[in-house]
Parts: structure tokens; sequence; C-alpha cells
């Protein structure tokens, strides 16, 4: 393992890999991180069309040459016919979370009824953890602190490196063994 | 597409498909969307066995043929031999729609603890909605004000008809884009 | 069917089943359906290590040949490289109950954030239901009291015996039909 922890943040859009827009949901992903990390990490950022085998090859580089011990996405979780990041998840992840989504979801609910309508998944390849984000950025920030509690533990149990936060802003959760 | 929606009503039952009682489920189904809808609709209505053959093949010409942007079935949800239902769906869905499932549980669970028996789903082939409801015609309102509200911006997403709701009835969702 | 209901009790762990250290969690499950259960009842016992071939021999046979109406696993359900219980739990049933998995997460998720780490899962084989279970002993009483009172009638469902359990201990639930 590296000592600094590789995090992988991969933006999924047709849009904003066409340059028609700025990537602002990547950029939110990385600012978040940023605000909860105290120990050294490093971002490997990929932006790709919302195809599914740009998709799968880029999770599969994520996790098996840039040794990310952690890849985040974010957009094509909704149910637009390009939407397939949820599936090229599904087909590059060993084993599934699906306490993940179901908690995303659950937590949106509270601001707005068409949450149910994100597809999003979670899962892990070899020692890796994935997780999909919304697209929107502001959903990013509500998401990740639904989740992040948990996800330095889920780290640890994969044998990856320790991840350590900013009490102040992320309150994580290791359980006493 | 058609400029009238049309909407599949799909009752999965092997004693009212024998004619031993009436398909109260279906009905409720209907008189629930007559409530809903205020733009024009039609339904597709389809009553047919427990049979996972015969469902999926009532499922794709209800989407194929038929063109309906939303279909919901009825009943086969539960955890009886010939409850296959959900199977059937996720065979003919090329995505599904994990949050319509979680929500309707998690609404049913506030009357009975039995709740978690249901194995209800929803997915999307091509540019439909798929969406199960379990085969008790008093559950069926319950979940329909659960998931609705979501319903009428999913097809929106997939470049379907505009669906437009009584707001006395029904709130449904659409975000400002 | 038995007059006695069977119930498969299945301990998966590296750990406890080289003699590493007691299986608390597999008497803790047993202790909690004698609470429960004033029905006569007969354990059907089995300790494993974490190996995905192992876990599915095992449910077959508590299934198949010892004839259980109902087996509840515990192990084998974190993030960890070695645990694949739910993943060997989907490749012997014939149908998934994500109801189950569902619960028991946020049930958990009211006393650690970690609690979505857990991807245990249920489903049926043949006319049995089997449900995963953490491995930790103090999350197995939490876990059962809430997915319990649903079960006895998923049992009489799919025409198992009748379970019938102690209303000072657990509040079973059969709708009337």
């Amino acid at each position: 393992m590296f000592e600094k922890a590789h995090i992988g943040i991969l933006t999924v859009s047709d849009r904003a890999s066409a340059g028609i827009y700025e990537d602002l949901s990547g950029k939110a992903i990385e600012s978040t991180l940023n605000d909860y990390l105290v120990s050294d990490w490093q971002p490997v950022y990929r932006l790709i069309a919302d195809e599914r085998p740009l998709i799968e090859t880029a999770l599969r580089e994520l996790v098996d040459e840039e040794k990310c011990c952690l890849v985040i996405t974010t957009g094509g979780t909704g149910p637009a016919l390009r939407d397939v990041t949820p599936e090229a998840t599904e087909a590059v992840c060993d084993r599934m979370m699906p306490g993940f989504g179901e908690l995303m979801r659950m937590e949106s609910l509270k601001y707005v009824p068409t949450a149910i309508l994100s597809r999003q998944t979670a899962g892990l390849r070899k020692q890796s953890l994935i997780i999909n984000l919304p697209g929107k950025p502001k959903a990013i920030r509500q998401c990740l602190d639904a989740v992040f509690p948990a996800v330095p533990y889920c780290i640890d149990l994969m044998d990856g490196p320790y991840l350590d936060c900013n009490p102040e802003v992320i309150s994580i959760f290791r359980p006493a063994s």
C-alpha cells in the first residue's frame, strides 16, 4: 500500500466531458474530502462521458493501477437512457454494499420525493470501495455527510491506509474491536 | 410517443385470472390513477396467472407494443412458491430502480411488521418505468401515495409524455432544472 | 413436513471454526430462539470457515436434507476480503428478500453509522427462508428482534410448520386473511 491514500474521483457526464460546462461535481468531491481528511491523501481525477465501457475501464484503472483505496463517482445514476453508472459499477465489483445506496436515498428523501429515482450503489473491487454519488453538486455534500462516517473503518477492514478526519467537520466511527 | 399517455395495469393472480374472484386490485390501481391524473391517459389492462413466462411476455408487450410509459403490476410479490413477479420484472428490465421497493417497504412497515416480506421492485425497460405493487387492494393506495410523487419526473427524464396531476390529491415533484 | 420445526444455525467464522475462540454468536441465536418460541423446535447447528463453497454446501444441506424451514447464519457479512456469506446465500437462493437486510441496517443505524457496511441479505431456497445476521454476538438479538415478527407468517406462506411465540418476549404478526 502507498503511504499516502490515493482516492479516485470519477466524474461521469456527457456535457462536462465535452467541455460544455465545468465539472463542478468532481470539484465538490475534492473540496469535501479536503474538509474531512487530516491525513495525507492524493486525488486521482478522471472525467468521462456516460458510456458504460468507459466507466468500467476507468473504475478498473483507478483500483488496479492507481491503487485507489476509495473511488467516488458522480453522475449517471438517474433514469435517463444514458445513465448507466450503477450498472458499470456492479460489473466491476466483486461484492456489493447495498447499505450505501439505501442510506443516501433515505437521506435525500428528507429533501425531495424524487430521491427514489437515484439508482446509486456501492461495492467492493478487490480491496477498494467504490461509491456512486448523484450528479448534482449540491447533493454531493449531503450524500457524503451521510455515508462518510463509515468509510474509514470500511477501508481499515480491507487493510487499506488509515484515514484520519477532522472531528469538527465529520464524526467518523471506528468500533472498539 | 402517443399524445395520450398509455399506462399498463397488470394484475398477476392465479385466482383472479381463473375467475374465482374479481380483480379488485387492478380496479384499485385504475381508480387511484383517475384520482391523481388530470392529463389524458388510457389504461391498458391485463390479467394473468402467477407464471413467470406469462408475466414477462405481458410486460414486454405492454412496453414494446402498447407503448406504455408506465406499467404498474399488482400481485405475486410475496414469499409463496408461486410469487415470481419481481423475478419476471428484473428479467425484462435493462436497469433497476431499487428506491421504489425500499420506500414502499419502509412505508408499509408503519402499518405491519410483515412489510419486509414484500419483495416488490421497480425497473426500466427501454423508456418505460415498471413498478410492482403488492396484491392486497388496501395496500395499493398506500404504496402509490408513497412513490407516485416521483413518477411524472421519472417519465420526463425518459422523454415520455407529460403527466399532470391534481395537486389537491397528490403533490408530485419536478425539480427546477 | 416434520412435526417439530427444524431451524438451521450456521456460524461462518474462520477463527471459531479453527477453535481459536468459542462460537458465542451461534449460541446467541439458539438462546434467542429459545426465548421467542413456545412451539417445538430443533436446532441443526453447523460451524464452518469463511469459504464460499463451504457456506453454499452447508446451506443446501440444511434446506434440502435437514429440511430446515428457516436457516439463520451469523458472520461473513462485512467488507473484509474473506466475508462472502451474502454471495453464498444469493447463489443458493431461488428468490431474494431485500426487506430483511434493509430493515436490519436501518435498525443498526440507530446505534452505529458503520451499520451500512453490513452486507447481509435474506432469501428463499425452495420452501425455506435463509437470513444472514452479522457476526457480533451483541448484534444478533438486535437484528432478530427487528425481523423475527415477520418470520412465522413468512413460513406459513411457504406451507412450513406453525411457529408459535411467547407474546411477552416478541410480538409476531399474522394478518387476518
